[in-house]
């Protein structure tokens, strides 16, 4: 019987031909990831288990990226325990405030993730690095622990769900639309340990930023991780930034789906996801009169370049409304040079936003844009659910960049050509 | 007995022709001020007072500008709650989010104070406008809510200390290496309840943002008020920022002073307050070898335009050292657009330092930059009190900005010309 991508890959990883679902694995890794929330807990087991080593410097990532620049005592000194560590042991890679983005923008950014990786991380967001052809997952502390140490995790095998994109997105549709959209129709549990696939003559027309989006979600319908084919547009990303090997896996012809879903991307719409889960999606012309208070543009999902230049394009020339609080946080150091370079900072700026220095911060409730009691928000973010940004009775509204600076400019919920 | 330019501003207001020291008086106010922290605290004793309007809605401004872009679910509800009071009185000059800056550099860059003035603002560093020619104090929360209904407050008339200052300083001297050779001269307690009046013909060489930073920390050795005379630099400044009468208040050629220190600018070094007192100064060549990890460049003693300028001149085309956190925040969000403009922004990211947007954040343990146990920071702001930036074991070295750039470069407290 033949096997999906993700199978395939864990196969060469756990140096054997052939899988089968539910089957036990022990993979080597490609890269080992932690941040400054789930790095202290992971470095715990990991010395209480008395390892001595990493198993490869240049594979064990350890970004600072939750509560930096540091909000309290504790989130200082969680990160003072990463940065001893990295000392430790010397990692290449260990990103800390001024040199650091958002875990899972920086590591595509810096070419640390490639195509038929595999790679685990201390995050549920690590599957978002599916975009680029790898397998990869997030993990809890102690699996991360022993995977710092012997460059290794086990794996159960998961089935897959087949995504077969057709078509191209319309204007003002994203990456964000595309994964809002199959949550709403699968549901937050909807691929609970299978993996997300996604393939069709649609994916051509996506770019890496709309793929990273769209893997990035995979976890929000319970996946295990979800998987772009690799294609030109991959390729062209990885040049000059991944300087080693990587492979290209494809799935077979034969491979078993528990479903195939077929979606047209020319059909789908703005989507947004209502409190307080992703699944609760309605389409823009679905939303009604929704009044807000802030909007979030940045994350893991949609802090990249191409969000900001979505964002810079609509707010350009643009106030946002008075009673809203625009706050946007380029991912990267990168992005953010970028975004002063291409003159968005001084758009965003003009427009009455605030622009922060890379952090996770508002999107799990950490810093920079807390909520209060009875206040809404629309966030490009990830995760909607109850207090996510704040307080228990306030609200986040998930959506794309677009949807999001749309709503700052009519302070509330609003498409993105309605926007005045 | 003639009278000090303090005395007269508040003989003035009180409506009086003479005041002597130790006098209550009741005094007109043309501001009074209050931030995210103290608002809250303010607007509750106001409500308690059953007030029901504010005496003018021009002359209260609200600033959020502590723990914002908020930090966490107490924070958003203090803004919440003054954001409400600002609506429920239309307030004039209520700065959120976006539209904001720290306080004592936003009032000053927006016109709403002016020479000749009396201020009071719920936030010890109120002192800062005395650069203007403007008597100014900080008040507690109670008095800031009677002031905010009644439009006057009580003060006990305070005598004086004169700093009759001489010559110019050198290059790489600022007005924070002024105020900082003054404390030590003086100790923390050394202007308690009194006026520091600066005058001399030294005066004239001291730009606005040094004379700003000068008697912002007037509070620090203890002073009621710290005040500079009005003259073509004060009134330049002024010039299409304040569209009210100002008016010009001079000390009497009798007037008595407690003390009269003279102060030869020409002689001063870079200084730098050691914990845990500001009062603890050493001039560069004394610090000794002192490694540091952490270094904030901004707060409303040196976060306006001409610190930043400093600052990138030493950062520009360098690399901040590996093991420090380069924390840089312009005060407001017209000097973060100076920055985007003049390209610092650009040298601050390429030299490995975060840019933030405007808080008073790190300065009082608030976000953006908190301290581990045992780490040290060259900061240029106010305070450097036990705790003051996080843990009790962490250390706060108060400099101005180009002893900071330089410490960042070399790891250690250094000089600017030493830097590399």
């Amino acid at each position: 019987m033949g096997m999906t991508m993700t199978q395939k890959i864990l196969a060469a990883h756990a140096g054997v031909d052939h899988v089968e679902v539910g089957q036990l694995i022990r993979a080597n890794l490609d890269m080992v990831l932690a941040n400054d929330i789930t790095g202290p807990v992971a470095i715990n087991e990991f010395e209480k288990a008395e390892f001595d080593h990493v198993f490869d410097k240049s594979k064990v990532s350890l970004v600072m990226d939750h509560f930096t620049p540091n909000k309290d005592i504790k989130s200082a000194e969680q990160c003072k325990q990463c940065r001893t560590f990295a000392k430790r042991f010397d990692l290449d890679n260990f990103y800390d405030v001024g040199n650091m983005g958002i875990e899972h923008a920086l590591l595509p950014e810096k070419g640390l993730v490639a195509a038929g990786d595999a790679i685990i991380g201390a995050d549920s967001h690590t599957c978002t690095y599916g975009a680029l052809g790898a397998f990869s997952t997030g993990v809890g502390s102690t699996d991360l622990a022993a995977g710092m140490a012997t460059g290794q995790a086990w794996f159960k095998i998961p089935s897959a769900l087949k995504f077969e994109l057709k078509g191209s997105l319309p204007e003002n549709v994203s990456g964000k639309d595309v994964i809002l959209h199959i949550i709403g129709m699968i549901g937050v549990d909807g691929a609970l340990y299978k993996s997300m696939e996604f393939t069709g003559e649609g994916v051509k027309s996506l770019s890496m930023d709309d793929r990273l989006c769209i893997t990035n979600m995979a976890i929000e319908a319970g996946a295990k991780n979800g998987i772009f084919p690799v294609d030109e547009i991959t390729e062209e990303y990885m040049k000059g930034r991944v300087n080693r090997p990587w492979k290209k896996y494809e799935a077979d012809a034969d491979a078993v789906y528990d479903e195939v879903y077929t979606i047209d991307l020319s059909a789908l719409k703005p989507t947004v996801s209502f409190p307080h889960l992703p699944e609760n999606t309605k389409t823009i012309d679905e939303v009604g009169d929704i009044p807000i208070q802030q909007v979030v543009i940045g994350s893991c999902t949609n802090g990249r370049l191409s969000d900001m230049r979505i964002a810079a394009e609509i707010l350009k020339g643009r106030h946002i409304h008075p009673d809203v609080r625009g706050i946007i946080i380029p991912a990267t150091q990168e992005i953010y040079k970028d975004c002063i370079k291409l003159g968005y900072l001084d758009i965003f700026i003009d427009a009455g936003c605030v622009v922060s220095t890379p952090t996770c911060g508002p999107c799990l409730g950490g810093h920079m844009g807390i909520l209060a009691a009875g206040e809404r928000c629309v966030a490009t973010t990830n995760r909607n659910f109850v207090g996510r940004m704040g307080h228990v009775d306030s609200e986040v509204y998930l959506a794309s960049p677009a949807v999001a600076a749309a709503s700052a400019i009519a302070g509330k919920i609003s498409g993105p050509k309605g926007g005045r």
